[in-house]
This record gives C-alpha cells, sequence and structure tokens, in this order.
C-alpha cells in the first residue's frame, strides 16, 4: 500500500518530513572494491581492464577486442526492427533540434574605464559516455547523452557498454551511431570507468564522463572526479503528478506506473484536492498492475514508495512539490501553467493531460536525464553545457590599470600577497 | 631551479608529459577521519558540532553561540581600515556589474508541430559559502562567491568560517556583509561541511556548497555531495604566460611570483619563442625573490613546480597550452588576441601587458574562482549558473501527442517498457 498523507492532518509536517527523508535505495558500500579496480586499471591499463571483463562479463578479451568495429556496428544497426530505427530517428531529430537553442552566446564588452571583458564558451574535446548493459541499456539514452555533446562540438565521444557473455544490444549500437558515437568499447563496471578516466595503450583518456550505471559505477565516477569532470550522480528516480477534480485517474494511473515500472525503488507520488480523484487513481493503479508485464517491479515501487497527499487546494501543493523536488511533474490541472510557474524545484516540468512523461522520455526533445532523489534543489538536467566550458576573459590597457589597479594593490596587501600587490605596482611604477 | 624545457629537442614529448603528470599537492589519506565526522554531525548535530570545534579550533562554545551576530560583524567591519572597504566595495560593484550579464534566459518556442518547449532557469533557495580560516582567509574569496549567489537571486546564503582560538579575519567578516551573506557561522573543517549539507538544531541544511578548504574540506565535499551540490575541488592554482620578444621581463617575473606566492604547490609557467626573454625572466624572478616577503612559499613554488618552455613559435604554443590547460593564462604578445582565440583550455584569460593577472584576483569583475590542476578542461570558473538550475517544460496537446505518441510506443516496448507505451496508448485509444 502506498503512503497516504493528509495536509489537514495534526502530525503531516512529521509525516512528510520522515517520508522525504526515507531512503530508497540501499547503496551497497563498494567504495574499496571499486578503488582497488580503479588503481588496478590506472597502473596496469589493458591488462587490468582485460582481466577485470573476464571476471565482470565473463568475457575473455585481448586488447585488439576491446573496440567494438564499425562493420559489428553496421551489422547490429540491419538487424534492428525498421519502425524502431525510424522512432530512434525523429527522437535524434528532435533532441538536436531542441539541444541546439541551448548553445551559450559569447560576451565581450567595455566597461566605462575602458576595461574589456566577457567570456567565450569552447567545446569539451572528448567525453566518455557509460551505457549500462543488461536490462537497463535503454538506446534512448543513449542519444540523450551522446546528442547534446555532438552539439556542443565535442569531437571525441566515447562509448563504453559492458558485454556480458559477449551480448550486446543492437539497438544501443544504433543509436550510438545515430547519436554521433566516434568510438565504442565493450567494457563496463568501475573499470571501464577508470579507463576513461586515466586511459589505457587502447583507450585514450577523456575529459570528462556521463552517463548512468549502478553502484560500482557510480563510486568510481565519485572517485575520479577532479582527474576528469562528472555528471550528476544518479539516484532512483520519480514522477510527481499535481491533479485536481478535472484529472483522468487512468491516465494519471498509467503515468504513475510508468515511472514504477523502472525500479522497485522508483517513486511515484500523486497530490490532489481532490478525494473522488485519488481513490479512482488508486483503484485505477490497482486495475493496470494486473496486465502489466512489469508488474512485480511496479507493484513493488508502488507499494513501497508510493504516496498519495491529499491538500485542500493547489495552493497547498506548491511548497510540497519544491521540497519533493520530483525529477518528472506532471500536472494536469484546469491550468497547469498557472501552477507550474509557483513551482521551483522541479527536474522537468509536463503540462496538462496530453503530455505524459513518457513523451519527455523518448520524443519530446527535451532531455530525459534529470536530475534525481530530490537533487533538482541544486540541479539540472543534462544539457549543451555540461559539454562545453567557459573561459573569462579580461583585457586592460595602461589606463585602465591606473585606474583599477591602486584598488587591486591595496586588497592584496591587506591579504598579504605582496608579489600580487607588486605585479601591478611595477607596471604603474609605484614599487 | 624551474624545469626547462625545449620543444624542438627530440625528448620533448617525454617530459612533457612527465611534467603534466607531476602530483604537486599530496592528498593526504583522511578520507576516513572525514566520514567519521561527518556521520556524527549528521547523527548528533549540534553536540557533535561543538565537540569537533573545541577539539580542532580549541574553541569552547554553546550552540547558542555558534552564529556571528550582526553586531559583531558591525564591530569587525568598523575596525577595518577605510581604503580596503572602499577597495572591497569597488571589487563588490564590479564582480556584481560582471555576474548581472551571466543571468541565463529562459526559453519558450512551438514547434512546426505545435509541440510547446522550453526552459526556466530558477535560484537554488539556499547556499553555503564554506571560508577557510587563518592565512588563507581571503575576503576578496567571499566576494568571489558570495556575489554571484545573490545576483542568481539564492535568498539565504549561509557562510562558515572557522575561529581557531576564538579569532576571526574582520575583513572577512566585512566583505560577507558586503556580499549580502545573510547568516555566518563560527566553524570549520568537515564538522562544518557537514552541518551545512545534514543541518543541525541551529544551522538549517542549505541545498548546495561552494567555496575552498584544505584536504578535510575537499573530502568531506566529495562525501556529501549527491546530498547537496558542491562547486569544483579545488586544486594547487598554476599561471601560464606566453610571451614573444616583446614582453617585458620583470612584469612577467612578478606575474609568476604573484602565482608562486600562493602556496608551494602553485606552478608559474613561462612559454616564450625568445631565448633572450627566457633568460631575463629567469634573471628577474630570482632579483624580485630577494625582497619578497613570501619569498619561502613563492621560492619553493618556482624551484620545484616552475617551469620555462622554449617553442620556435607561438603556434607551437597552442596544443602546450591547451594540454596545460592553466587557470590563469596571460598573454604578453604582439597580438595577444589573435593567440588567444586559438587555444581552447584555460580557466581566464588576460590579455596584455597592462592585464596582470591580480586585477582579475580583485578588481577586474570577473570571478577569481577559476578551474585548477587542468580541470579547464572540462570545467569554468564559478559563475551565477552555479547558483541556479534549469528546469525543462515540454507541453502537448491531443494533435501533438498523436503525432509522436507512436514513436514513443515504439520505443517504449524496445525498451521492454509496456507501461510507458500503455500511458501514451490509453490517451490515444491505442491500448
Amino acid at each position: 500500500m502506498p503512503v497516504r498523507l493528509d495536509r489537514s492532518s495534526a502530525d503531516f509536517d512529521q509525516r512528510f518530513a520522515a517520508f522525504l527523508a526515507a531512503k530508497r535505495e540501499i547503496s551497497a558500500d563498494v567504495e574499496a572494491t571499486v578503488r582497488a579496480i580503479v588503481d588496478d586499471v590506472a597502473r596496469r591499463g589493458d591488462a587490468a581492464l582485460l582481466e577485470a571483463t573476464a571476471k565482470f562479463d565473463r568475457l575473455t578479451l585481448d586488447a585488439s577486442g576491446l573496440r567494438v568495429s564499425a562493420a559489428e556496428v553496421e551489422t547490429a544497426t540491419r538487424a534492428c526492427d525498421a519502425a524502431t530505427l525510424d522512432a530512434l530517428k525523429l527522437a535524434r531529430d528532435r533532441i538536436e533540434t531542441y539541444h541546439r537553442r541551448q548553445l551559450p552566446k559569447d560576451e565581450r564588452f567595455t566597461d566605462p574605464l575602458g576595461v574589456e571583458l566577457g567570456w567565450r564558451y569552447t567545446a569539451i574535446e572528448s567525453a566518455g559516455l557509460y551505457v549500462p548493459g543488461g536490462t537497463a541499456a535503454y538506446p534512448s539514452s543513449v542519444l540523450m547523452n551522446a546528442v547534446p555533446a555532438k552539439v556542443a562540438g565535442v569531437s571525441r565521444l566515447v562509448m563504453v557498454v559492458p558485454s556480458p557473455d559477449g551480448k550486446l544490444n543492437p539497438l544501443v549500437l544504433a543509436a550510438a551511431s545515430l547519436g554521433g558515437v566516434t568510438e565504442i568499447y565493450r567494457v563496463g563496471g568501475a573499470q571501464a570507468v577508470a579507463a576513461l578516466a586515466h586511459g589505457t595503450a587502447t583507450i585514450a583518456p577523456v575529459a570528462k564522463i556521463v552517463g548512468p550505471g549502478n553502484a560500482y559505477v557510480a563510486a568510481a565516477k565519485r572517485l575520479v572526479f577532479g582527474k576528469v569532470g562528472i555528471d550528476m550522480i544518479a539516484g532512483p528516480s520519480e514522477v510527481l503528478v499535481i491533479a485536481d477534480d478535472t484529472g483522468n485517474a487512468d491516465w494519471i494511473a498509467a503515468d504513475l506506473l510508468a515511472q514504477a515500472e523502472h525500479d522497485a525503488s522508483a517513486q511515484s507520488i500523486l497530490i490532489t484536492d481532490s478525494a473522488r480523484l485519488a481513490a479512482d487513481v488508486q483503484k485505477a493503479v490497482e486495475a493496470q498492475l494486473k496486465t502489466l508485464p512489469r508488474a512485480a517491479i511496479a507493484g513493488k515501487s508502488w507499494a513501497d514508495f508510493g504516496a498519495v497527499i491529499m491538500v485542500k487546494n493547489l495552493t497547498e501543493a506548491v511548497p510540497l512539490a519544491d521540497a519533493i523536488a520530483a525529477e518528472h511533474l506532471e500536472i494536469m490541472t484546469s491550468d497547469p501553467e498557472a501552477l507550474a510557474a509557483k513551482i521551483r524545484n522541479a527536474g522537468a516540468v509536463f503540462l496538462g493531460a496530453h503530455t505524459p512523461e513518457a513523451i519527455g522520455d523518448y520524443v519530446g526533445g527535451s532531455n530525459h536525464v534529470l536530475p534525481t532523489a530530490r537533487s533538482a534543489r541544486f540541479s539540472s538536467g543534462l544539457g549543451v553545457a555540461d559539454f562545453m566550458k567557459r573561459t573569462s576573459i579580461l583585457k586592460c590597457g595602461p589606463d585602465q590599470l591606473r585606474a583599477l589597479g591602486p584598488a587591486a594593490m591595496t586588497l592584496g596587501q591587506a591579504e598579504g600577497l605582496d608579489a600580487h600587490s607588486r605585479s601591478i605596482g611595477l607596471r604603474l611604477n609605484l614599487s
């Protein structure tokens, strides 16, 4: 049974706080194991990578077999269903169009003193894209990670994907090809992250690593952070639906289950001011679960982490939504825009009854790599800016240095940094 | 003696690679210690925080004494030198003007199918600013961290600063006041980071933590990353000067020393095509060191990590500068703009002979919190965007869902996510 909370009950604050604090994922203590793997790959390169791959993926390779060849990618693509490939192409094109609008603008201006200031964006030279193996190998995620990198101008885009028992998902290879991936290696786990960060004889290092993975991958990314850039550490994902009496219970139930089927630690939450709708949605969830292929997963997620929160009116929903800071926020009310404008924390907002979150997962165009587990309070979905960096620009002439120099010298001295002051004073004949 | 490398020598590639790979900072293994402190503060709150403060800062407080009062800040500010306060105000105003231009724009557009797409930026609700104690307590850094947060619209800005033996730097408090910090607590180290991340009875938790610190602070930030956002993990900083025969040896030497005086692990590098200039700069460094108050630190940095790299022409400098990816890049050549345009990796560029890096440290207006230790390959200096997050927006009507739905359903089925497909199919009467 999902949690049921009522905003008007006396113990709501306490129960809501406990609900927010509940851990949904047991983070296995894999740090020591991961550190040993990463250090080994950093030290011994390909040899360590190949040994780990034999051990964890039951796949014996030599270094020449690490890279997935262009011919393999072609063969895999030809084996894919034509309609699925067309859908992937539509997704790719829409993702590209959306993300092109995110290309940041350079800035250059001259201030009243004549100082020239600004900044310039450049693409990261190379990026690594981690793609999980097994059931979580989603071709759509390959596109969501690869396309923004290509739009940013990343020239070398390296994908790693584990190939347990030698198996690779043909759709994942097809998506890599469509997304502009330039190199693919059949390795995964902490060893793949280590290879991308430290480089081996076969795999040149990259500057940044993105993409989701299991606890080992997450720990490895955390460990190499600093040596290379990483994206967010993804946690269990969630949807929050805010609906009023105009909501369609079947549609809402379907959306809650679409989130729940991802993972037993996923979370689906409904906030509503309609007791009738709340009851109908719960009934619809139970009914739909009966015929859902992934009912075991979705049912467990709904029972363990699902929630229905009753509010007196939609205004009460706003601070709750901000505290939940959902990865996905669906608003199905009579005026979704007005409510959305009041909510600060959400990874992505889906407006109105005809925008199920699944559209955003695949073909909406916006990115489906979004901040999970309340991190929308402080972070954003993946975007073009994640594959670029900003260099600031400063240019003074003699007049500008004369105008600004004395204040900088004062601060340098106040901070005990005399060489700072001198570097200015020398130029002004002041020292 | 600094390293001397010549691009035209046979073993250059090897020696340059070794130079880049050299570790400048011994990262103490403090992880276990830090984990214990962070867990203790997470569990026991103020009590643990107060105990750690008594132990590490030799300062015995009760919870009511944690917060630095407005009266204390006022008293401290009144104790500051007037010229220094004026310089801080000039710095604050210029930083604010520059960063206002970084405010990101929201986007909303309707595509040819009628799908409404876009994104919206909102400020992070609360941010924590770590300020080191002791000699590294720089008022300028307080401004560089606080002002972008205020420009972004962060309403609650919490500063923590250790107060060893009860001492606080008055200029740091004055800068906090000028920068718009809303709460100040006299705590530091891993325990302060833990308090900001997990909250205590006295210190409400924040959503993101920024600011530099020692190995304990860095390890604590790495540990709480995910629970809260963090900025970069700062490493030893560096300057790269590229100069041709037009360069002024004394000015360049002063700039190299301004970097070197920060820290014995700082790094100052000169790349030049002029053997005459290289020799003159080395002589000037030695001469200036003789009268520099922080000569011990600067001399050690220059001797241990300094480098002079000879190239045949400035074009050869470009790939070297990109590999070094310096935090600060000064270009003192006859055409600095042309050279700057070719270089991809640098935290900040300072153009021409009259733009010593120290101007950017204090009053240029751009941010002095910049990516160190080669991380300019994948990351940017601190900016307004670090205190905001982007929420993506998607809105379909029935027609748009009909147009896009089938492709999304195909992909949902291909990924084995039937509830995803159903959430669309139900709305289209297709399931």
